[in-house]
């Protein structure tokens, strides 16, 4: 027996705006963030014969109002408290369709914002604590399970008329033959990332090149940089970018949401001489119709989007309308497994290469998880496929995600300890804890971000 | 001079769910609240000379989750505080890009959930203190702009390849010569009104049939009723409120997002015999080419939705898919008088009718502001329009909506007093703070809401 006694909530921050990591042409002062949900068990934990089982998940945030969706998800987790973990990790589809069935917060979204977020935290701290249970890292716990047990976690809801359950099926029946070969490639490359550590609007030229030339030593083979805030400088900066990348490496660029769709069009005509792989949210989050036009007028250059798409019915519309060419989901916004199984079997089902957005804070540790959970038993593909990767704030957590070159590119190398990655060092939390961590308390005076 | 000096918000829930007023397919327990925003000032009231003058606004959600609104409201409106009232009513394009501009905030968006909900507040108080302090009632402050006013007030990022800023003035001009005509009009008949006070899921069939009979007893022309939860039972309700509504008075029908896409239509293929004028919310809100396949599929019954459609850019895309025949926008949902005149300007443009949501608490007041706004100024056309009223909680505002039938069917009266009609009495918030106030403290041993 193991039971779920309590639940935590931190609301815990870093201070990146300080060193200008994070910032682009929309957000110019993010303060990586994390709304951190700790369910506590009174179970013995495997790995610790000094510590309880628990279940450790997050969504991210860039700062202020991250109080609110913790304290969001302190609302929401209350439900798990006295529940039996076997029970949850027996049926994670019912905790997810429970979770989201109080009307009363459905309204403040539906499934989208804050609750969505919140819930997110909630959930991947659930998810977390079934792998730690089941001793599993939690791709391998995805992996291991039957086509119909994965549709059965997977929310179907308001997809029927795209992805109906026996399409779902038959996706995942399809995968199961080289589920093994496919694995095992993983386990001897890693999964191919990139990496957007170089481009962060708020460097100098001099960082920029040097930090692209570190990219190509460490073995990239695809650098993000951020664009969007003013034209001549893009254009100078992509010229160093491109310089340092030469010609055969793939270079991407993220507007993050500043243009209309007219504007988006009229900039790619000109960054376009810079052969980028995507451009990356050009417009609105919301605007499905516009990502559309703003494709047809781009290509060949591809479009990409997703680190702020609310739900799966937004991803369906994307996938419906041939809008995007790279879906670049998100494990904090999505809310947890649950729905990002229903948006990996769409992608599958439309041919859509998925490559998620990570960085932020404790995005990397879960997207390999994801990326894993893909290739094996969902998309089964490699080709157009390569995750995000950015190189912040890995320290805090006690399973941290490796990047390596194998000889295949960089890679993310496949978690082996149990569980989702996210557990953070209870030294992290009381340091940058909001607003009483010592950080907060002591280190700045002049770094207040309220 | 008048300065904000303070701000205060309320979170304020009303029992309904003890009557099953407001229940429908989705929503079963609906406590009806709101999110009361309140800025106070140093000036004199004109209106009470014991008084000081206060801007009054709020948002409206069904029960829990809106002490969450309430905080992002008290955290978004501190910008507010020791600002001119003056200043601010001369430029409020400005205080809504200053108040949107937090990109920390926006990140738990963007434009969408309880940050916006909560904006929406702050804006409607804001609002409503900007029309206090002129004297007029908001749809008169309104009105009286020049169309270069008016469009300076609307937000129209992301909309430009939809509506230009040149077609918005081109709109606003066309509409300015017989304004005062069409205001004469509404003076004298007040803007036409349906009810949904009959159709509740949770009531009897005795209980429908007897509110079916007083609203045509009180003159409305337009009933409307929920369905989704029960076909039989819905066939017996619509058949009980056809008889008595007969051939000639329009019958609207609400699924509350219950259904997929397939099953709405399937679902609509046997509701149809009723005749509806149109089937509103049919699917997820967020399901703009769902939203189109349906209607396609239903007509000659319209689509209505947008009552949890959340932000300007996804009205674009309704309007541009051709996905609705009835826009419904959400005075609570949308961020203010800035967000909705885009949303009328762009309805304007693609020729949509504008039924104003209402309902809930304080939705009433507000909307009959917004209805005259766009027939006097922006619209400029009433065939096919009627805005909702439901007659529940107005006894709570010290300047309730008012409906009459002057002879041209149930109508708002046109609001006299200054402001956006939504400040509440002072013994309603003590009576309905939550969990303070003395009806959740003493009056309800059996109905706890958590």
């Amino acid at each position: 027996m193991a039971t779920i006694t309590g639940v935590r909530v931190e609301d815990v921050r870093f201070p990146t705006s300080v060193t200008a990591d994070g910032s682009d042409a929309m957000n110019k002062d993010a303060d990586y963030s994390a709304a951190y949900v700790v369910l506590e068990t009174d179970a013995p934990d495997p790995g610790n014969p000094h510590g309880k089982l628990g279940g450790y998940g997050l969504t991210f945030t860039i700062g202020r109002g991250n109080d609110i969706v913790a304290e969001a998800a302190r609302q929401q987790a209350a439900a798990l408290v006295g529940r039996d973990v076997d029970e949850l990790a027996a049926d994670m589809g019912a905790v997810y369709r429970e979770l989201t069935a109080d009307s009363q917060l459905r309204w403040l979204g539906p499934e989208k914002g804050v609750v969505h977020l919140s819930l997110a935290a909630v959930l991947n701290a659930a998810w977390d604590l079934v792998a730690r249970r089941a001793g599993k890292p939690l791709w391998r716990v995805l992996v291991d399970m039957t086509p119909e047990e994965l549709v059965d976690v997977a929310d179907l809801r308001y997809l029927s008329d795209a992805l109906t359950r026996e399409e779902a099926l038959d996706i995942l029946r399809a995968r199961e033959d080289a589920k093994k070969e496919r694995l095992a490639h993983l386990e001897e490359t890693g999964y191919p990332v990139y990496t957007t550590s170089a481009g962060w609007l708020g460097y100098s030229d001099d960082k920029l090149r040097r930090l692209c030339q570190e990219a190509v030593d460490a073995g990239y083979q695809h650098v993000k940089l951020k664009v969007g805030a003013n034209l001549a400088e893009d254009i100078r900066r992509l010229t160093i970018a491109r310089e340092v990348l030469g010609p055969d490496r793939a270079l991407m660029i993220d507007a993050n949401q500043v243009w209309d769709v007219p504007q988006a069009i009229e900039w790619m005509g000109v960054l376009a001489r810079f052969d980028p792989l995507w451009i990356e949210e050009p417009t609105s989050p919301d605007d499905i119709l516009g990502h559309a036009a703003i494709r047809r007028a781009v290509a060949p250059v591809g479009v990409a989007t997703g680190e702020h798409c609310h739900n799966r019915v937004m991803f369906k519309q994307l996938f419906q309308a041939d809008a995007i060419d790279y879906c670049q989901l998100d494990t904090g916004r999505l809310a947890s497994i649950n729905e990002i199984v229903a948006v990996l079997l769409l992608a599958a089902k439309f041919g859509v290469p998925v490559c998620p957005h990570a960085g932020g804070v404790g995005l990397c540790e879960m997207v390999q998880h994801v990326s894993v959970l893909d290739y094996v038993a969902i998309g089964g593909d490699l080709d157009g496929r390569v995750t995000e990767y950015v190189d912040h704030l890995h320290e805090h957590f006690t399973d941290p995600c490796v990047v390596a070159d194998r000889g295949a590119g960089t890679a993310y190398v496949l978690p082996s300890r149990p569980g989702y990655s996210t557990q953070m060092y209870e030294e992290s939390l009381d340091r940058f804890r909001f607003p009483h961590g010592t950080y907060w308390v002591r280190d700045t005076a002049n770094h207040v971000p309220h």
